[in-house]
């Protein structure tokens, strides 16, 4: 189970490209928040996306859901979230959230991301080893 | 229950913008093509968004699930259905599927959608009598 | 020297991603519309982005500007034009518009689009021949 | 003129969002940079887009122009700058760049922006008296 008080935290700023006519962030674009803060969560342990890019690791969404509970507004500087809900052995099963900074929760949802082989046609492959391990740590 | 070849097909292209480093459509952009999807659903059966938040109505995601299967490439033209699942006095549950024009599936969700006035500060409101007399038809 | 009546056209309907809170198009969008008019006049000349990417060919934008007339709104449907203001060996310069389809214009611009060799670096390369030839004749 | 040493700076990082299928920054996407880095400008000095929003005041882009000197590459963590080049009764005419950490210029350009009343169905107002004091104490 996660804690919610342990999980990586990613402060995001709302600007007029995430908001639509409605004046509140775009159903999608939540997801865009999402992505930032797992990257940073990644990134916070010593991975970087584009490296893995270059030897042939990439990490694809495999499914995900989202509730909505309050709209996000123009301005607003929101903490997203990111925790392991499930570590498998080639995919990283997140649970996310965006808040406001009082707390106040806005949109949740849980996100599983396999990593595949870009050489091998995009086929499920292990997460790398130095990954699983600091995650294994990081999520206990 | 829905029936697959019932539903709404709203042809999309994939272009530059839709896709990310990896050379496929980035996760949040099928939504995107789900809620084009929507919105041409119900402008064929005679109503506008437009109109709609001109009269104080607005529809707001409250929630959704997805499932990849597989990604979406550049230059493609795709299909992106919408069918109704359940239909609330004051949301619409819809089913969605982006499919090649060959039929194969390649992601798939569910949206739920609220009615709320925007003069009542967000509160669900009924939806417009018109269109559910009309989805009930449409969704028999 | 363009013909306005000679160049391109490609419809183009303002969906709720295309708005921000001003109701109206965000301004980097129509950048997105005039990027799909640009695909698709190179693609009704029978030659598409994916297999020049594949071939080690790709395209990035040198330079642009951009006059906003008018907004585009919601659910509106559009024309967004391209015609060649000027061919170079290894670029295209387009004048584009975005206009509504009783004619009004509501942004145009210019965008120069370089050739450039993905296997060298991002150099700057010639313009596969059969482009080249079939712009020029289309473009006279 | 402009001295670069005195524009407004705001570090951006590029995610996989911002991305194509080249591998670089989406050109439309630098524009969403302009815009986040104007908006923080004006923050700094004290004003906020939502309250003038509310009091029936907005900001439109009339005109703009970008050249793109070098592609800006996923996880890069870069800076925006906002400077003014010329302020008018009712527009900010903005010079802005996107940078590497190191100084390096990747694109370059002029936005300009013009304020809007929402009331009088978007016709150019003044500025607000206390910005325009503001920028003008900030653009000397």
């Amino acid at each position: 189970m996660v804690n919610k008080n342990d999980s990586f935290r990613f402060p995001v700023r709302v600007y007029i490209e995430d908001t639509d006519i409605g004046g509140i962030v775009f159903y999608a674009n939540y997801l865009k928040y999402f992505e930032r803060a797992r990257t940073e969560y990644i990134r916070s342990l010593g991975f970087e996306l584009r490296s893995d890019f270059e030897s042939g690791v990439s990490y694809v969404v495999h499914s995900l859901d989202a509730r909505y509970h309050k709209p996000a507004k123009l301005d607003e500087k929101l903490n997203v979230t990111a925790s392991i809900r499930k570590l498998g052995r080639s995919y990283i099963d997140f649970y996310q959230r965006v808040e406001r900074f009082s707390g106040e929760l806005l949109v949740e949802g849980n996100v599983k991301v396999v990593c595949v082989s870009t050489l091998k046609g995009g086929q499920p492959c292990p997460l790398p080893d130095g990954l699983t391990a600091v995650l294994k740590i990081n999520s206990q």
